[in-house]
């Protein structure tokens, strides 16, 4: 059965991703559902993240959240990047406070028997099942439910390095010196951004975000020679399925042209490229989602409001825009503030 | 007594950073003193960092090993950008395997004090010396000394934050919520350069550069309103001393133009960014420092040859380029790596 999405004809995100003009400028937040708000820590409960996001009623929850406390366009099913990398029993975790943790990273051609081909239908069966509450839920209140997956270098980093890095000084070590062995690697982090999206769309999301959050610590021509095969491969994968697809990372300036190359409809930006020359950068055949400094949120409303101003008239009323920060929704942030961003976007 | 330098007009280093041919391609490295040799490890001794920083002898002897171990075209003095601030006695210290920390942050105006004017023939004694025994030992060789300080914003966040940032939240925070006390704290913090750089030089230096290595965290608007002008300031203050001045950044894509406008000869450029595209984006006001990937340095020899070609390649001979890494050489680095570089750029 082909789940009820709601209608692309009048739904802000799904407009705005088709640089079609939309009754208002859509507005959600990476990392909206979460630690900055109260209710998620009421019911986050004491175990792992990965135990609530493997909950399909506790993480269906908490997905919903956001969506009922700011009216915000768009829901993004709260899970984690490396939850496919999880699921399918690579040796993965989050560590609290740290984040992605492997306890035997990735070194050498046989970790790649670590990655064995996924099934949604059985590994990522709790994830099918909360999509299907959600869309339940989100449909006749026509609000987009929005799929994702790390992509491929953004996961490997955290395979190779073992944990968060600051210079991916392994990952690209690995890349320079064994290119079969990284693309091999690629490959299979594909696959499994290929049959997570997959599975998010058959059950119901309405668009699809890929997470290369790490890939800006590239130059251009490494870009195009070790990531945007795999990134391609993901968004051709999923030309044929009706749902926008968004391309998001950060330090991206130079990237941007190859990111939309890719094949996205939407690439995001983060909050150092101004919108404008984005757009020119771009050359218009992408949407483009951002970009307000997710820091900002912190700083009084006045210097809040002047700066969401700011990225709007950058963005000169263009259609194809969806209002995001630059990045995730910081830990501290004030729930009331980002209510006032989204009521402000909506009233422009 | 004026400290004799190198030869501006035979000197690789000082040719090109007036965009001037000159014999061979001038190249040195970012960190390229420290912890990445064997003979900097023989010899730093048991106590702190700033310990071996404040010790003339032994500061001058880790400042000369790389240029006798690589034949690089500039010293640069071993020291860090906090040093001042420590000297001044804000209550700042190096902690191993961390970096900068202050147990008690700045957070109000009454944390101003704690930056009490600098008097350099005081409290920088220790650097005077150190420059002094350098400048002897090297001006016979032709080698220039690059003296160093740190800008106002990458040290307000390391004062801030209390420690090194991914997010730069408080220093933002601040920035936009109190741009009074950010401008006042600015202030101090450029007279403090000012005086670190104005010692330098005035004790032999014979090129100096402005780390503001963390200000690309902030957009084009942003660095403009709480960066620039004091960014300039500085670079205005040593522009009658007739050494060249190297303005250097990391994420730095979008703020290039605005860096050439703080009025140094020299941007250094991360390896994000090609340097023909550095080139445009600054309409040829500045010559170019950089900009291999650090992490290269780590692949195999073959690799990084062809990389470092592909730099030199693409910034097709244009006389305005001081060969570096895009930032620090990474401490798991080989030397002999380091030596094929310089070799390798010499040969071009």
């Amino acid at each position: 059965m082909t789940p009820l999405r709601p209608d692309p004809d009048t739904t802000p995100l799904l407009l705005a991703a088709r640089q079609l003009p939309s009754p208002r400028i859509p507005v959600w937040f990476m990392r909206q559902a979460g630690r900055s708000l109260p209710e998620y820590r009421a019911v986050r409960g004491e175990g792992t993240i990965l135990d609530a996001i493997s909950d399909p009623d506790r993480a269906a929850e908490i997905t919903l959240q956001p969506v009922r406390r700011y009216g915000v366009d768009a829901a993004i099913l709260f899970s984690d990047i490396v939850t496919p990398i999880w699921a399918g029993g690579f040796g993965i975790d989050i560590a609290a406070g740290i984040g992605p943790v492997c306890e035997q990273p990735f070194a050498s051609a046989s970790d790649l028997d670590r990655l064995r081909p996924l099934d949604p239908s059985t590994d990522l069966a709790f994830q099918t099942r909360t999509v299907q509450l959600l869309v339940h839920e989100l449909t006749p209140k026509g609000v987009p439910l929005i799929g994702f997956a790390g992509a491929p270098f953004t996961l490997a980093s955290y395979l190779i390095e073992g944990r968060p890095s600051r210079e991916y000084a392994k990952v690209k070590a690995l890349m320079h010196a064994d290119p079969t062995l990284w693309h091999r690697l690629c490959d299979r982090l594909a696959d499994y951004a290929i049959a997570t999206l997959g599975a998010q769309v058959e059950a119901g999301a309405s668009a699809i975000q890929l997470f290369d959050s790490w890939a800006g610590a590239l130059r251009p021509e490494h870009y195009q020679e070790f990531v945007l095969p795999h990134s391609r491969r993901i968004m051709e994968a999923m030309a044929g399925l009706g749902v926008p697809r968004i391309h998001f990372g950060i330090n991206t300036a130079e990237l941007l042209p190859l990111m939309a190359d890719a094949g996205a409809e939407v690439v995001g930006v983060d909050w150092r490229t101004p919108l404008s020359v984005a757009r020119d950068r771009t050359g218009g055949r992408v949407a483009l989602q951002g970009n307000l400094d997710p820091a900002l949120v912190l700083a009084p409303w006045s210097v809040l409001e002047r700066e969401i101003v700011r990225v709007l008239d950058d963005n000169a009323g263009h259609p194809g825009h969806i209002f995001n920060l630059g990045h995730g929704v910081l830990p501290q942030s004030d729930p009331e503030q980002l209510a006032r961003v989204v009521e402000l976007v909506h009233r422009r």
